[in-house]
């Protein structure tokens, strides 16, 4: 079993930091983020790794005051800067950034994931996602955020060209010679000439050939426009599966697609998010998720879920039958096709969705005790359902620190999962073929 | 007098890395780049930079091989993550980062910038650069750079936008009342709303205000295109002057034209670089000039200059008088107006004034005792000239520590240069105002 940790200040559910045990550290402070990745690193995670957005959320009402004051998260360090600092502070752990396809260019990218693996010797993965809404575009001179189907079209080649720049130089391509005054084998450096409808990059990358040739590719979604892309290129699936069959189904069609592509199965790993709320008995983990569940602002909820749908919620009485929009939403889709359907067989109100989306955003929570969690995980491993997980820790530290402290040692009695770090780069750590 | 460091790996006269005391580290690692600025934070420097190409030179005979063969510098670090780790281990120093605002976004340079001001505890700069050639044009999927005037007035846009979203959050914003379920007071962050011709940015940023409101603004060159814009928004100056008397013109011009746009004089200070060549005596100086100056690849010099002219010089012939095209370059104008002027002036071939180009590009190169150089840049100084300097190392490390042990100590004794760290944020060093 593979495990990685959504690396969160204040954890991912919308009430965590609200917790009486909450520490709320200043995000902007490295320490904050250092200390969770070191007990992550502690209990032998793959790999972290830091999400991204690259706005403040306004799509509900068009204002950003319910999203700053009812949501934290949107006063923090870049990904990169971030990571390139955690990189040198800790030594095992594999470190996943966020880069997104659609509001960068592929040489920046190469650049800077190219150094951060020489920096974390060989510690790397790309998280490339698409961005999800309008006020995104709005930070980068556009009115509206790019189709869905476009923006994937463009990730893919986005990423192409990326995996070209990083190929532009061969190990060891300088020689230093002062006598002759050859500094690099010219033999070792070639052009890129990459030429694609979105991207014309002619290379090479400024950067040596980096540890892993290749940092490790993520790629997180769910659709038939991100399936496309992701069977070609992906290493590594962040996923929302909502239930052990939901993620059956989704591992089994995803790797079939993939020998259908002619890649081996094991080249890609399946790791859907889970929200574990871990108690010294199921009861007290019970009051747990619903001390958890009161805390949250139905509000914090709203905002949450008008931007992933990239859709103004405000528009809609909160206290009606959740509305028929799917048609209309244009950000997370995959994800939405099921809460939606969902929350109108249900008779849910749209209050009601908005403020569980927000606990856990859709997804699965597991409740029980260490061995109840232990379980639960290892039933959907051995069922065919993942490759692994991305912890989502509710609140911060408990929810990292139960899990580490409780839930591990259960998975290594059962075998489930690694004793020790075997290998040095996250490649040998994920046993993926080196690139 | 203040005091920068150009840092380079290899040093930056084109023979430096060829001399025999040269190390030429692997630069990939982070400890070849740490060691090089701790020694410049002993000297009491005011901020070491780190400068940036976004191609590898292929401008003369639009190939690369010339330039990765015969000039260091094409596999290095990503300025902004190198500059995150240096910022991790020293204290003192300020550090600047080149970031283009012609194939860059405002949103992600505010972003790093802001991250790296954090990190850093308020020792953050941003050397805003155009960009010089079609090469880097070319790996962001264009054919042609932009023009001269076009790329400055892009530049000053993306300047000010970059201000404004710096400017999005108040201090102190994050309340974090888990008992009213309020993590920002939403009075302290406000949308940007910048609309210009090139960019138009709503914001706000998300990235708290950080310990110096705004990284120290450092603009370099010395056309009348760049001169529009450092007026208004410059706060060092990095340029090119090949000696004291044209120093001086340009200071009081420029300082004459903050007047004019309504700013104190004091409030930018203007840095000439300077490549001091140290010896035990003035002889031994000459003897180590003409030494580096006889490693120097005339290819390398080619190379070197027409990249910095966008401008193929394979088509002339480097044994004649260099040829009169200062219409036809479209690069760093400013200091080739001066360069070919002389060139033709004195008769020169374009193969000597190639090589010239590489030793030094156009720095005036002093050679000397420690107290021939200190005595040197004090005259720079008290003539009205300079507010300082920006030391660009022949080679690495011995001209940095040359300057470090040797001539520091005099312009010391002089009261010329600081002998303590006085406050603890770049600006305090460089006594600018808070913004």
């Amino acid at each position: 079993m593979h495990l990685a940790l959504y690396l969160s200040d204040t954890g991912l559910h919308a009430g965590g930091w609200r917790h009486p045990d909450a520490e709320n550290h200043d995000p902007m402070q490295l320490s904050t983020w250092l200390s969770l990745v070191k007990k992550a690193e502690d209990a032998l995670f793959d790999f972290a790794f830091v999400a991204d957005k690259l706005s403040v959320d306004d799509i509900y009402a068009h204002d950003i005051a319910t999203t700053v004051q009812y949501r934290p998260g949107y006063a923090r360090p870049e990904p990169m800067a971030l990571l390139t600092a955690l990189s040198l502070f800790t030594h095992h752990i594999g470190l996943g950034g966020t880069l997104s396809t659609t509001y960068g260019e592929p040489f920046h990218a190469a650049r800077t994931l190219a150094t951060l693996d020489h920096f974390s010797a060989g510690r790397m993965a790309w998280n490339a996602v698409t961005s999800t809404n309008d006020g995104e575009a709005r930070n980068f001179s556009k009115q509206h955020h790019l189709g869905h189907q476009e923006r994937y079209q463009r990730a893919g080649e986005f990423i192409d060209a990326v995996h070209q720049l990083l190929a532009s130089w061969q190990p060891e391509a300088r020689v230093v010679d002062k006598a002759s005054g050859i500094y690099v084998d010219a033999q070792k450096v070639s052009y890129t000439h990459f030429c694609g409808e979105h991207f014309q990059i002619q290379g090479p990358l400024t950067v040596a050939a980096s540890p892993q040739g290749r940092p490790v590719q993520i790629l997180a979604g769910v659709s038939q426009d991100f399936k496309t892309v992701a069977t070609r290129v992906a290493e590594v699936i962040f996923t929302v599966q909502p239930d052990r069959e939901r993620a059956r189904l989704f591992y089994q069609q995803f790797k079939a697609g993939m020998v259908g592509a002619g890649r081996a199965p094991a080249s890609c790993k399946i790791l859907p998010g889970v929200m574990p709320i871990v108690g010294a008995t199921r009861r007290e983990a019970e009051e747990k998720r619903q001390l958890l569940d009161e805390l949250v602002n139905p509000l914090a909820g709203l905002s949450f879920m008008s931007a992933s749908m990239n859709y103004d919620l405000s528009q809609h009485d909160p206290d009606a039958l959740f509305p028929d929009i799917f048609d209309r939403i244009s950000g997370s889709k995959g994800r939405f096709e099921y809460v939606i359907a969902q929350a109108r067989k249900e008779g849910k109100t749209l209050a009601h969705v908005a403020k569980t989306y927000a606990a856990s955003a859709s997804f699965p929570v597991m409740v029980g005790s260490a061995q109840d969690i232990a379980e639960e995980m290892i039933s959907w491993v051995e069922n065919g359902a993942c490759d692994g997980f991305v912890l989502m820790p509710a609140d911060m530290p408990t929810s990292l620190n139960d899990f580490a402290d409780y839930v591990v040692p259960v998975l290594q009695q059962r075998a489930a999962f690694r004793t020790a770090y075997e290998g040095t780069t996250l490649r040998e750590h994920l046993k993926l073929p080196l690139r």
